[in-house]
Order: C-alpha cells, then structure tokens, then sequence
C-alpha cells in the first residue's frame, strides 16, 4: 500500500497547487467535500439517510409518467415511452409550448388521454414534479438540468430518470447520491447503450466466464457533431452544447462508453474506480469547421473553444484493472463507442467491427460464422425477449427501447434498477474529475467512492432477465 | 502558459514525494540530470561536442558489419543483410560458439569470405568493436546491452545500429545522445516498423496532407509471448526476457508502435513529446499461463511479476497532440500495433484490419477498391523501389530488409538517416518514464528535451526516397 499511501500524499499537494494555477480545478477542488476527490471522507449521512444500494420500493401497477425536455431526446422519448406498456403519460414540459403541444398530440393520436402541459417559463418542470399523480420524472433536458430535475423530483417523492450525464460536477454526483439516500428514491441515469445488443451479449459472455477475467476495458464516445452544434435552427436549444464546449475541457460526455464497460466490470459493485489520468489534444477541429462554415471572421470562427478534439482519460480501479475513455466530437471519422473488453481468455470488441477472439485460439479473431453462433449463443435474454419489437419500435436500433421497457419493469414489479444512483454518480463524476486532470497537466485525479465503502461487499449486477 | 508552470511545480512536489516512497522512481529521479525528466537543463555539451541533427558522414563505398548476438533476430539479420548490395560481414559474436559458426556457415555458403568469429566470453564483443577494418557494429543482444555496445562502438569510431529498445533508462538515453556527440557517428536504433508498407503509406499520405493536421494517434505492442518468455529452449537466452518482467513494469518494449507515429507527427523535429502518463493493470496473465503450463506449485507460477499485462501510456506533445501507447505481451488476444493516426482531414488505422476514412466522407470508412487505389497512389517510393524484393527476403513480411537497405543506401550516399540518436533517445525513454509515472500512481511526469531544443527548428523527415 505503500504506492497508495504515497498518492494521497502527492495529491494533496497536486490539489493546493492546481487550485492555486487552475480555474476549474480550483472550482472542483474549493467545493466542500470534493477538496481532494476521494480523500476527505465522505460527509457523514444525515439522520436516517442510508444506502440505497439495491433499494426497490413499492410496485406501481401503472407507471404515470411526467416528462420535462421534449427536444430531439424527449420527443423520442414520448413516442417510445407509449410502446411500453403499463404507462401513463400524464404531464410534459418544455420551454417552448408548441413542444408541449406536439407531445400532447402524439399521446392523442395514439388513444390516450391528453397529458398535462406545462410551459411556463423556465421554472415550470417543477409545477410538473409537484404533481400528485406522478410515479416518474422522465427528464431529456439540457446536461445543466439534470441534477437539478432529479434532485427535485425526489423531493417531491418522484422516482427520477434523467439523460445522460446525469451531473456535470462532483457536488452535484454527491448531491444526486444523498437526495436519494433521504428520499429513498430511485434515480436512474438513462445510459441507453448499456442495452444495445452487443454490449448486452458481452455482459452476458463476462458473467459466464466467457472471457475470463476482465483485466482492461476501451470505450469511448466517438462522433463528429460539428454540424449539431453549430446549427442554430435544428440544433441544441440555445445552442448549450457548443456553449458548454466553449468554456470545458476534459470529458463532458463520458458515460456511453463507460456504462456498459463499468457494469461489466463490477464498477460500484465488487470493485470501484481509485483514480485517473486525462489528456486532451489542443482544440482545432471546431474552428476550423466554424471558418469553413461561416467565415474566417464569423463569431463562430473567432470564438475560442475549451474542449480539445481528442480526450483521452485513464482510470484505475481498485482491484487493479485499467478502463480507457476516449471523447472526441469535433474530428474527421466514424462513429465509435470501442467496447473492447479484454480478459484473461479472450477479447470481444464492438468498432471499428464486431470481433472477437477466444482461448484456445485467441490470436485468431473468429470467422464471421463463429461470431455470430457465439453471439447468438451469449444473446442477452433481455433482448431475446424484447429486442424484436425494440427494433421495430427503433430509438438507435432498439436500445432506447431495451431501456425503457426494462425501467419500466423493474418499478412495476418492485425490483431494483440496473443503473442506481451510485452508477449516475461514479459514471458522470468523469466529467469534472477528467476536466480537473487535463487542467493540471494530466495530472493524477482521485476518484471519490459514492458508495461510502459498500462497493466492496455489494455483489456485480448479475445477467438480468 | 499558466498551466505549464502550474506542472512544473507541481512535478517538482511529485518528484520530492515520488522519491520518498517509490523504489524505481527514486531510482530515476535520483540519477543526476534526470532528478526532474525534462525539467532540469540538459547537462552542458563537453567541449567540442555538438548536434548531430541531420549528421552526414564519409560515403562508404563498401559497408563492412560487424554483428554482435545472434539469436533469433541476430541469425535472421546475417540472412537478410547478405542480400543488400555494398555490404561486406566482417564478424560475428555471440557467447555461444555454435551459434558463431552457424553465422560463418552461412556467410560461406552464400559465396562470401568468412568472417571473424568472437565467442570467447561475454566481453569478446568488444574486440569484435576494436577491429580496424570495420564501419558498421550491428547488435541484435538482449535488451541491457543496447546501450553498451552503441557507446562502445562509438567510441571505437564505428557507426552504431542497434535493436531495440536502444535504451532502458534516461541514462542510457543521455549516454547514447552524448557519446553520439562527442564521437559524431551515427547511432540508429532498428525500428524495422518504421519500414512497414502501411506505416510508409501513411507517413507518405501525411506529408502530402490527405490526412490534415495531425491531431491524435495511437499504437501498441501487443503480441502474447508468454510462450517464448517461459520456453527455456528456444526463448530468450538466460531467459533475460522474463526476468525483466520479473523487475519491471510500465512499457518496456515502446518503440514499435512509437517510432512510425513519432516519425509521421515530426516528434524531434518541429515538434516533441512533453510529459506523459503511464497506468497499468495487475500482473495475472504470466501467473495464469505459469500455473498451466507448470503447475501451481512451479517455481515459474509461484514467482512475482512486476509487469503488468496491460500498460497504457499516453503522452502529450508541445503543439498539443497526443499519442497512446500500449503493450500487452500477456493477453489472450490477435497481435496489434494499433497504428492508428487521426487528423483534421481523415483518419487511417492498421489494427485490426487496414481501414481510412477521409473528408468529404469522413463518417464511413473506404471501400476495399477505394482503399486499394489509395494504397497504391501513396505507396511509399521505398517500398515501390525495393518492396518486391523485400517481399522475396521476408522479415517481419519485408520492412527488416527495407530497413537494411536504406541504412546501408544513406551509410553508402552519406546521408543523414532516418532514425537518428536523438529519436533512439526519445522513443526508448518511455521505458523508464512510464515505469516512474505506474510506480507513481500514473502521475505526471516530463519527458526529457534530448535534442537540447533543436527540435524546434528542425524540419520533420521528409518523405524518403
């Protein structure tokens, strides 16, 4: 332990000096608990605040449904929402009413009863929350909005599903963690890719030993999004995504790649992340996208972006495992979310293409008969069960559908969720703690335990069925 | 630049501390001008040592080779060398007779005059470095005498090739820059991967700007050699290569992924590596395969291994690039060197299959025929003047004897050569530095300025012809 006990010592001093050169580091490091991130013991709980690791509550018969944010996620969301059954969409929330009438007339034309709309004003969701007749705040608002919907909708004795990342800094991760250890309420990021059909067949394979022991893991979030965020009209509201980039570094978006990786691999649940590292390249592709775009001399082109084209953070766990992310929105290639899973017999990994590779002939990627026999074989048995009407239902192949069909399930049969709140809060707390690294010169980072320790003696999520 | 200074200080606590607890870090931290890598000034020239950039020597008209160890790579050189035109094998050493004579038996059959042979002792490779009528020591020994045949052979007068790494400490590194220096001949380290036909392709393609500016790129050595390691017969002799893993973790063997991205991003040469991070995973994959093929009770499986199976290094440059190195030599998975390169214009990767994807299409990868046609427009002028040929010898598929060839052509023409000391430095430094910043807790740590900051006025390598 003598590596760790020299750490802490280090990052002690790594913390005064950073918050002494660092603006977002200091603004990380200054904010109560998370002076050194990991470190300071976790404030104590409250009088009668205790875990809710595997908490379920009361089965609902009928999950009634508020949904705040009906932009390009929430609109989606409504639609697919009305395909799972055992809901009721009774109220829906958006800054601009002619969403909220659209919404309505989607819940109409397909034989409900008209939600409730709500479009007042900026402060209206809470109207919304204050509902009786609600069991489920479905927030798809902009990543700001997230901590504060959830947290006030468990005040008010709502479950809370929020897109992703669930918060953007580690007093809101905590923030998140002790309103649902006060309000015993379930909040559930909606990480949809840990339902996608691969990175549900890898679970599969992982917990039956397929691939051994897991010992490194790649995910990443990879997806030129340089058109969205510079189109005014058809793009984020306001245009908050390409503002966020403006001002951050870092990872603003870690937890597609990581959600499935981290389930797979016990995060929370058997073993946890101890710290990282983060390095991000300089910032080109944005402005050199906003000059071709609008002109040398546009704004756009003149503005200077924080968020560098390539991320790339290394985390280690505690039991001694290696997961790197990768975030880049801003660059000249496809699509990829990496999944490559490594164990001690074998390798699997989802991009550029599905592969994979197994004891006794691991140097060998399997012939394309083989993988797809073995994926068949490992096919996870919640898509067996509803991965065909996921597809015809669509939302990115089926996932989102994967996804709101098993919440769904879990609240209406009382069961824990597969994603809590301690999930929302390890994976999301990527965003500041990988911001707070590049900012320091990759400098090692601490990764707090949300769990207050229980992710010891907390079994990994099993093969949900 | 507040970020910079913020490091510099920070990396000099680390240091402090790092030293306090931590056996290698204290080891490399303590050792002279490397206390803080790359902080402290490069210890000053002697008198009448100066740069070998671009160092141009005497044309050879004839390139007489002495070759020092002749085990697998050594054997397979004596092979590959008799078939470049101007060469002439002197000697040959190894410590074992046999294999000395074998390298005589060849040499004769191929219809050349015997050359010396050295096998009296592990020190008898110095006389083969003392003859008169030798210009070139060629050394293919296990990793620890890189750097003591290079100095020795320079010291001699000969022009110096080595396998790599050509170093496993900062020490060594500045041993080699400044014996280089003081003796102004050549010392190239052997990174054959610099001549592989896709890796020349993409270094074509990135001086001629198909792929934009280089932003971010990634490469590895992963290839599961636990067979060779534990194989006592036909392995690495004494089993030196196990036994390094038995001492050390980080990255030990860097540069072959390294050197061809170092070469496309102008590493040394307009640009250079600043400071990096290094994580490792657990060692359990050597431990694993002891156990199999052993038994739990061996003394192979009860023995502790400090190399972790996987280490991830990732380096930032000073134009605000990164690179991402790793090496698994333990892992049930297909061999890879990733080599994958990503710029404002398109990205190319090798691993695991030859892939591009280029504007205005950057979203989907090349068709097999578009990528044929690409392939073959940048073909690389070496690889269309001798690839054929190199083919026929084999070697790694051709890139040992495209890189045989061009370092006798530039030792025959008087050119500078590609690889130079200064890049034997750099890229063989990762060995030490990623060891300091795993043992570290992956902390920051800087890499040192070999070039003496030359590297910023220096062109990068053009496209060779």
């Amino acid at each position: 332990m003598n590596t760790r006990s020299t750490t802490r010592r280090n990052f002690l001093k790594i913390a005064a000096l950073g918050a002494a050169g660092v603006g977002l580091g200091l603004k990380g490091l200054a904010s109560g608990r998370q002076e050194i991130p990991g470190e300071s013991p976790a404030m104590p709980r409250q009088q009668g605040q205790r875990s809710v690791m595997s908490l379920a509550c009361e089965p609902l018969n009928i999950v009634r449904i508020g949904i705040i944010g009906l932009g390009m996620r929430g609109m989606e969301a409504v639609e697919r929402l009305l395909y799972v059954e055992g809901i009721e969409i009774r109220a829906v929330c958006d800054v601009l009413p002619d969403r909220v009438a659209q919404a309505q007339k989607i819940v109409v034309d397909r034989g409900n009863k008209e939600p409730a709309g709500y479009s007042a004003g900026v402060n209206d969701w809470m109207n919304l929350c204050r509902r009786e007749d609600i069991d489920l705040v479905y927030a798809c608002t902009p990543w700001e909005l997230h901590t504060p919907n959830a947290v006030f909708a468990m005040r008010q004795g709502k479950h809370a599903a929020v897109e992703v990342p669930a918060a953007l800094t580690l007093s809101q991760c905590w923030e998140l963690v002790d309103t649902a250890e006060q309000t015993r309420r379930h909040c559930m990021m909606l990480e949809n890719c840990c339902y996608d059909f691969f990175e549900l067949a890898t679970l599969n394979m992982a917990r039956k030993g397929v691939l051994g022991e897991i010992m490194h893991a790649e995910c990443a979030y990879i997806h030129d999004l340089r058109w969205l965020k510079f189109d005014r009209e058809h793009g984020y509201y306001n245009m908050w995504r390409l503002n966020y980039s403006m001002a951050h570094t870092g990872n603003p978006y870690p937890t597609h790649g990581l959600g499935p990786v981290a389930q797979i691999m016990g995060i929370n649940r058997g073993d946890r992340m101890e710290y990282l590292t983060s390095t991000s390249t300089n910032q080109v592709g944005m402005s050199l996208y906003a000059a071709k775009t609008f002109g040398n001399d546009s704004p756009e082109a003149r503005q200077t972006y924080e968020l560098g084209d390539m991320n790339t953070t290394l985390v280690r766990t505690h039991r001694g495992k290696t997961i790197m992310i990768q975030h880049d929105t801003t660059s000249s290639r496809p699509y990829s979310r990496i999944h490559l899973i490594s164990g001690t017999l074998g390798i699997a990994q989802k991009w550029p293409d599905q592969r994979i590779a197994l004891e006794p002939d691991p140097h060998h990627w399997l012939t394309e008969d083989k993988l797809d026999q073995l994926l068949q074989e490992y096919e996870h048995p919640l898509a067996r069960r509803v991965g065909e009407k996921a597809k015809e239902v669509g939302g990115h192949g089926g996932m989102d559908f994967i996804m709101d069909w098993r919440l769904i399930q879990c609240l209406r049969s009382g069961l824990p969720l597969d994603q809590d709140v301690y999930d929302a809060a390890a994976w999301s707390s990527i965003v500041e703690l990988s911001e707070m690294s590049v900012r320091n010169a990759s400098q090692h980072v601490e990764v707090p335990d949300f769990t207050r320790g229980e992710w010891e003696s907390h079994p990994p999520l099993g093969i949900v069925e």
